[in-house]
């Protein structure tokens, strides 16, 4: 993975953040409850899964923080286990009972507390386990993001959180993935710490851009969660900050907590990259980057460092909506070139299958047809995928 | 898999079709060619891949077969092992040699010849193999259509061929499957004879109509190949038949192809049926049984026999552009309904586990918008899927 200097070595929260978490009996013994609190009103903003079936956490969150405008929140109350989806009216209240529980432990309103759930769906809540386990959980707070990162994991193999400077102010990323995860206009749950000062509006304006290039350009396995959630809170403890620099800051860090999510995906072993340059618009870019990143034959032959690399035409070649020359179509892994103007080139094999068995594999695609460009983020497809969800329900 | 009568106990091929079979050295000793005759000019369609890099053989089988108006073909000569596909202009050459080396063979003229070549992409063609190979086949010329079946496996784990009769006249089946199978307005290798009369144009039209509920509703891997052709030949010997019962004889046929190459997809162990009714029209309804059918969840879910039925609400919610109303949406695996309104029932997870672990899992999705409907045909994903996948340019 590339390396991005800003990030700090250990992460850090900004001013007036801190979090919990514990295991509160969802799990046999892992943690499952985590609170993010903020000592003053923080303005915040979020998106959030376009899945017509979203979770009872994500309706709630709908009302809480509104689009376009943002909110204010003081806390994050998340578990993991059970994402409280496809369960009806019961749920919505569930999530209420939920919100009302943190901000009775630290003394606010519920207005000002958003609820995540994550793990599996169609099972109740147990809302009364969450009520009772919350409690005393101010007690606990502490200045570890990674402590917090950890009470949100399911499938994850690893908790986690980043952090960078921006003027004087800080930015934090918490977030969780795995599988399930091809976000559209969202993400999976990933939460944002700042304590810069910016209004609702524009929160929400900056969060939209950030995720446009990041998360929304992440795929494990094309399976759109019905809890994705991205929220950012900003205290203002740091005061102003610039907001060109700000906004670079944040999507780097958004981009780079993209890479984390895609490396972590469910079984998977290798990060995938897929750049794509001169198609027709940044529209058609996309298409075809999401085609070769999400093809099942593209995945495993990364997998598999196997130099299968005609597939990668067959993964553009099957984007029948957009504009494809095959005489102006190359292709690279890792900066080797494999296809020119739609001809697989005899390379050496041996060459090829060194790179594709590299941590990192960026194929790269360029069309010839215009000046359309994406980036998306994914992984190979494994066993372990095949293992982790043919008994996920029941483990 | 359901019974449809019809169907021959053992395939028999129509009047004045046989068949032969050869390894010509592109596999080390299994059959990779084969060769299917006519005794007298047919009428013929096909339909082939809309994949933007189609191979050689489609390319030259799009001038021999019009599409609208059809042709006339008096064989159809396919080879295993390479697709040359993305071989670029000498590829195409190497198709035409293919084509009169089979023309000599039989004593006919080349246009009268169809090519198709499946295997790996972007590997040059044997073609002298296929020439000196050919010599002496039409003394191989036999009566078994499964010994055309044999010479164009790749991953299948089995020749597949089916016939049936229709008033005087027979309709046999000869396709292989098995990966990079989302067929888009025509379907992997499938050749369908016919002793029965009809023009080239009737038989593109009645091609068309047959194909679209069955091979265009077939999706392994979501990956479309490049090399897809389904081609028919109809040689007149049995006379006129009645045109809707030709018809429905060939959409059931067809059909049940399509379930015989879903449940041999690449490491497949279940045939999955996905039916949605309900849905705003016909359009929508494909979208949501196609959403369903390749969500990698779903069928992880169903190769695990695990009752995390909460996917399959996923997996319909991921139709943004759909018109979804979770009050209204119901669904039930293999006639045991699991979801109502939107909401997972609380169902007896043996019965579940039971029936998700049958040979044939079939997923219904009630919608409650409109009228529209849809079937797909698909299967579960494996490990074997993974297995042959990261390692099939190598082996």
């Amino acid at each position: 993975m590339s390396d991005t200097p800003a990030f700090h070595a250990t992460p850090i929260f900004p001013r007036g953040f801190r979090c919990a978490s514990r295991n509160v009996g969802l799990k046999p013994t892992a943690r499952d409850l985590t609170l993010f609190v903020s000592q003053v009103d923080a303005a915040a903003a979020a998106v959030f899964t376009r899945n017509h079936f979203p979770g009872a956490p994500v309706v709630l969150g709908r009302e809480t923080i509104k689009a376009g405008t943002g909110g204010t929140l003081r806390a994050v109350i998340a578990n993991s286990k059970v994402s409280n989806v496809a369960t009806g009216a019961t749920g919505v209240e569930n999530a209420r009972r939920m919100a009302r529980a943190a901000a009775q432990e630290i003394g606010a309103s519920a207005d000002k507390v958003l609820v995540s759930s994550t793990g599996v769906i169609g099972v109740r809540l147990p809302i009364e386990k969450i009520e009772a386990g919350v409690i005393g959980m101010t007690a606990d707070l502490q200045d570890d993001p990674m402590v917090g990162a950890e009470g949100i994991m399911t499938t994850d193999s690893h908790p986690k959180a980043l952090s960078a400077s921006v003027g004087n102010a800080t930015i934090t990323w918490v977030a969780k993935g795995s599988g399930m995860i091809e976000p559209n206009m969202a993400t999976m749950l990933s939460y944002i710490f700042t304590d810069a000062a910016f209004d609702g509006p524009t929160l929400d304006r900056l969060l939209r851009a950030a995720v446009k290039p990041s998360f929304n350009m992440l795929s494990v396995d094309t399976d759109t969660s019905t809890s994705d959630t991205c929220a950012i809170l900003a205290n203002g403890l740091a005061g102003s900050v610039d907001e060109a620099e700000f906004l670079a800051v944040l999507t780097a860090g958004c981009t780079r907590m993209t890479e984390i999510l895609a490396r972590d995906g469910e079984g998977a072993e290798h990060l995938l990259r897929v750049s794509v340059r001169g198609a027709l618009d940044d529209g058609e870019a996309y298409v075809v980057a999401k085609s070769v990143l999400n093809s099942p034959l593209v995945k495993t032959m990364v997998h598999g460092a196997d130099p299968n690399v005609g597939r990668l035409l067959m993964a553009v070649g099957k984007c029948f909506s957009c504009t494809i020359r095959p005489a102006t179509t190359d292709a690279w892994i890792n900066g080797y070139q494999v296809v020119a103007n739609g001809e697989r080139l005899d390379f050496d094999d041996a060459i090829v299958r060194e790179t594709l068995s590299r941590e990192v594999v960026d194929l790269e695609i360029a069309l010839g047809v215009g000046d359309g460009v994406a980036r998306a983020f994914g992984c190979d497809l494994t066993k372990g995928y095949v293992e982790e969800n043919a008994a996920y329900y029941s483990s």
